[in-house]
């Protein structure tokens, strides 16, 4: 099976190569990998963000292993040729509607959660995010106003179909878990937010045995950082979910931890972690490369058919952690290689 | 001095109700008063949220005294007729375009706060959210898709003129403060957003000794969480400062806490506590009175000019914190109205 390999701009080669080493040790001979520029590093060599060649591996490869696009540099290019148009590109391209964002709290962990330790070791959750639609992918642009003042907008929207797919997303991984879906919209100000609602609503009739709650965006915002063991699964759109899911990463300890899956309807995938390029730290050693560990861990489980494979990486990383291994944001000093090889030593 | 009364939903007419004991201690015959109603109560009452008695008092008094709207009985009225719309509407038609919240923690609840108390110790910042543009109050609306299928949008904009006003009311916070601007959105996908940073680098040229750094919503909700000291003001849009305003409440402890100022440009507010009608608690006496009183301390310094007054407030809401006045929601057993005893007898 192929994976292709987009490291991209910032710590994204340096995680991208700890995980690579890990799928090596674990799956040897049965992955082969190709490895294509995105973000600000393809801009750069090539003059696009995501150049057709990486776009056409993305599409011919079986999983897409994805490390950080954002460069600085690139700050003042027009929006199309931005680093960020990658992944927004190649979620739209390959359909990657359906992003899973796990948070939870390594118990080796809890006394680096912001939170208190109590609080923070209840956090065991899934945000189901939508990736396709939202503000994120309307009409949006530059205008004048009938006075001639600059004014800048985007449409926000969702449709039915939008929103149900999404919605299965949301309950059927609610089944395999605690059978809880939180709902989050802004249903008291927004039209988009009154449709997803109704018909988060209409598909719940598919689903009598999963308990579903609605709860405002600002409300849940509270309830990550008050209570944040009250959720299971949460459900909701991109922007909300772009918002909600970094929140909840760092209520759950640090962010260079978690792992994300982008799948599309037939199962493939593209895996990241959810940090971004970090280009204050790049190029150091200094980046958590768990994050992108875990998320081929993800990558095996959910494209790849290789669930004992995905367990082992899992309790390995947890084995590292055990054993003490800590880089800088988890308030340690090991460098980005030293956090692989203890991944390798523990596997 | 004409202040209008509007206790509105829920807990909302309880905690007006201490507030306005603790302000005739404070103020005596210089101030005077008139209740009206609106929300949920108002729709009841008149079958509209914001009764145009209402709005004609608002309008013609020198500050207004706001509790809360929100009432689930309403939630299937179409649009126009539920509480929210209320404040919506109250927020339009006086041109309240700045709103103020202050978050800070009350060092007497450090133990209160979801977060460690060496982080929520360190919490002392305004957030000043636009409020009267964004995608609250863009066209918006439910239509069909070319194949027929239901969809909903919101246009979300801004305009320069839009952007300056609240940048300006930013900047003169931060020079009143640490001078330090943070200004929060989401360039690297919105064209609002582009705008927004555009014009606020823009209106920074008239403020040379405020620091101003920019920064992605996503990556603002994991700072708020992960280090909420770093920040002195902040300054986003209408939806992102609801979001983020809330988040930051529950990080300095309880929402019962916070207070907050929406103001216009001659100075004239409507004052509010950021907490919403709970309408699960609602007549029981456990609402916690003092984010309302504290709003009524807002309301002397900001809109009548009684800034000593308004230290007298805030002094005896601490003293009464210190002396272990507790409603539950800070983990003690009080009644409303006792925490408003608590208050009077610290004054
Ligand atoms: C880089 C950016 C466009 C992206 C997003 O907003 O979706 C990122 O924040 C994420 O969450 O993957
Ligand atoms: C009630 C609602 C419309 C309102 C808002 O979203 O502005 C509230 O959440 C607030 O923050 O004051």
């Amino acid at each position: 099976m192929l994976i292709a390999l987009l490291p991209g701009d910032g710590i994204g080669p340096e995680v991208v190569a700890q995980a690579r080493r890990v799928l090596d040790a674990v799956c040897g001979d049965a992955l082969s990998y190709e490895t294509a520029a995105v973000g600000g590093a393809a801009y750069h060599a090539t003059g696009h963000p995501l150049p057709p060649e990486t776009l056409a591996l993305a599409e011919r490869a079986d999983a897409v292993l994805f490390g950080a696009v954002g460069d600085p540099t690139c700050d003042a290019l027009e929006r199309a040729l931005r680093p960020e148009q990658a992944i927004l590109g190649l979620r739209k391209a390959l359909g990657l509607f359906a992003n899973l964002r796990p948070a939870r709290l390594f118990p080796e962990l809890a006394d680096e959660s912001a939170l208190r330790p109590e609080i923070a070791r209840a956090i065991d959750m899934v945000i189901v995010r939508e990736l396709n639609g939202d503000v994120y992918f309307g009409e949006k642009g530059m205008r004048r106003t009938a006075t001639g003042r600059r004014e800048g907008y985007d449409v926000m929207s969702y449709d039915e179909d939008q929103v149900a797919r999404i919605a299965h997303v949301g309950f059927r991984t609610a089944m395999g878990r605690d059978r809880r879906l939180c709902s989050v919209d802004k249903a008291n100000v927004l039209e988009t937010s009154q449709l997803w609602r109704d018909v988060v609503i209409e598909v719940s009739a598919d689903y009598p045995d999963v308990a579903l709650e609605h709860m405002y965006v600002d409300n849940a915002a509270m309830q990550l950082v008050r209570a944040p063991g009250r959720f299971d699964v949460i459900v909701t759109g991109n922007l909300f979910g772009d918002i909600l899911s970094d929140q909840a990463s760092m209520c759950a300890g640090s962010i260079g931890m978690l792992p994300s899956a982008s799948l599309n309807e037939s199962g493939k995938g593209l895996y990241e972690p959810i940090h971004g390029s970090a280009p204050d730290i790049a190029g150091q050693g200094k980046a958590n490369p768990l994050a992108t560990i875990l998320s081929a861990a993800m990558m095996l489980r959910h494209s790849l058919g290789r669930p004992d494979d995905a367990d082992r990486i899992e309790t390995a990383v947890a084995k590292a952690l055990a054993g003490g291994a800590r880089s800088p944001d988890l308030g340690g000093a090991m460098t980005t290689e030293a956090m692989g090889d203890a991944v390798l030593a523990a596997l």
